[in-house]
């Protein structure tokens, strides 16, 4: 069958809106038509050709939502029907790392993924006879995927697709890392560095377990507005208190350094800064942002000796099969704010508008609705 | 009155063997005649001139067992009799450190001791009326010495001195560093980088807490049998499998990383090759080792992303006057051995000798015995 998608030729390019093939769900897999896909920095950063790994053509996306329409050979967790969440990050709760209980990186399908293949090696989608490449195991940025049966979150059906499709990455993300990676209890004094997409949800994570202080700290003014709605206690600018102060001031705000800080942004000049700021003797720092290719972070091994952690997190520590599903609950119960992170919506059509909009940092979040 | 003393005066010079004023103790404050102490590589580290907060002249030394001989006004816990063993890490139990119990790092007297004083900003050494410098608050290389309370662990008094002084900071940091900071389970899988009287602890900790795999690293292949010992599973010399290869081979031995790696030598690069030989998504590593003024860690963010931790330790995150006399008795119930690791004894006039071993690699304890 042929479905709509939004194809990345080349890095450096806009993304061609067109009709591709796509073929049906082999053993383990299922069909899903996306009905809305978040646009993720990430999405962005393999567009641009800085990601090594990235790999084209390719149907990029991986922040979506969705209903099953096929189900291959084998698949008993989801049948046609069901409102699904696509999991870049899978849970197939076999594998040592699931089985292990300390980690979601699940192992499963790490390989395949990595090459923008289903896990038979082979690619769902092709264009004029040649093969496009899968793009994180998910490919939202397709109306209809192709995903094995371990990457969908089945959730709950009157959760509007246009909203929770944002907890495909984003909202889980920042949340999960407070809730699973730093397990930030309530009382502790939070830093979080960057406050977009990531760095709202971490702070609205860390409001939602108790958190006392939750300083946020962004070059951009018109992001405390935001922020303080989300739970934000104190804004640091770096351009008003200088970059080499930031520190300082996140210690003297807490009388002595955050409990928890959290980089969301991908600066390893900064995620130094997260660890410094933290509290000598439990202080954990935890890097969200993914640095460029071949960055390195650096500190003095004295700021670890002395009690700090340095740690990091991927898909917020969540297992999405288990986790997802509730943190959507979390939305309809009201537990947490996903509308107002959704500054745009639009059709596929203006897709590459979307990611402009991101490079300009002119919203949060912005989703394509099919 | 006098006690005798080793005292060292500058940086790189022979320790002087004499007699020294020490006055007596002050509110707080107990006089302890110290029975034996152990030469520790931090005493090496200061006395090279290597450490930018080294002072002279100072009375070096912070490894001791000794005696009560007198208390000074307020002091409760302890009386003219007791065995203690003396704390560089104090356990004030009031400070915000140690109300917190995320920390054993009290902060209750660090600005003085730092500084080479008591509490109460002077020193009670002194040598032809000129101040001489306490050390680490504990300057065990005085066969009479001050020390506040807060600083002293009560310790069974049918343990030898000269064997539980090693408990004062080696054994303490090693074994500590295992059971109180990383936490190691057992079945876990683990790696120690330096077979040296820190190192050899770790190993000897890990077994008490029933790791599987105990992979040792050093350079110097007649550590292997002492190591082995203390329950050491596998030995990898990088001189041997090629200095770059040894993450590898820690990643194959144990079928994908170590859950807890150690760096007990001081070397940045082998703390980066600790971090990244620890397993995705959950390997600790822990710095125990105090790399030289200035010097810095690095690594790639992933490493973090994909889930490791890069945590450091003191004193084992030890509380010292919880923990050393659980210690003590583990010594004494024959659970843990620290009478293989005292190599070399001898009298105070001897010491210089005792740090001629050590630069030399030819002991892994010498204890001096008054």
């Amino acid at each position: 069958m042929k479905t709509r998608a939004a194809v990345a030729f080349a890095a450096g390019k806009p993304l061609q809106v067109m009709d591709v093939e796509i073929g049906g769900p082999r053993a383990g897999e299922v069909l899903v038509e996306v009905k809305a896909t978040g646009l993720c920095h990430t999405d962005l950063y393999t567009l641009s050709g800085a990601d090594p790994e990235g790999l084209f053509p390719a149907i990029l996306g991986h922040e979506g939502a969705g209903i099953v329409r096929e189900v291959g050979a084998g698949v008993t967790s989801v049948k046609p029907g069901d409102h699904v969440i696509p999991l870049y990050t899978p849970e197939c709760r076999q594998c040592k790392t699931c089985l292990s209980q300390r980690s979601n990186l699940c192992t499963a399908i790490r390989g395949t993924q990595g090459k923008g293949v289903m896990p038979d090696g082979s690619s769902r989608f092709s264009c004029d006879g040649a093969p496009v490449m899968h793009y994180m195991g998910c490919s939202t940025f397709a109306n209809f995927t192709i995903l094995p049966e371990i990457a969908l979150a089945k959730v709950r059906e009157d959760a509007p697709f246009e909203k929770i499709c944002y907890i495909g990455c984003g909202v889980t993300t920042g949340i999960g890392a407070v809730i699973n990676t730093a397990k930030v209890w309530a009382g502790a004094n939070v830093a979080v560095f960057g406050l977009g997409g990531i760095g709202l949800n971490v702070i609205q994570g860390a409001r939602m377990v108790g958190a006392d202080k939750i300083i946020g700290v962004d070059l951009n003014p018109a992001r405390q507005e935001m922020a303080r709605k989300f739970g934000m206690t104190d804004f640091i600018n770096p351009n008003e208190v200088g970059h080499d102060k930031v520190v300082q001031a996140i210690v003297d705000l807490t009388g002595g350094g955050a409990d928890f800080s959290f980089e969301c942004i991908g600066n390893t000049k900064v995620m130094r800064q997260a660890l410094e700021c933290t509290h000598r003797g439990w202080g954990e720092s935890i890097i969200i942002g993914v640095a460029g290719a071949g960055q390195e972070i650096s500190t003095r091994p004295f700021q670890l000796v002395t009690g700090r952690s340095w740690r990091g997190t991927a898909f917020g520590g969540a297992r999405g099969r288990t986790d997802v599903p509730k943190i959507v609950d979390w939305y309809m119960q009201g537990k947490i704010d996903i509308d107002s992170l959704i500054t745009h919506v639009m059709p596929l059509d203006d897709i590459n508008h979307g990611f402009e909009l991101m490079e300009k940092g002119e919203s949060i979040r912005s989703v394509v609705v099919y």
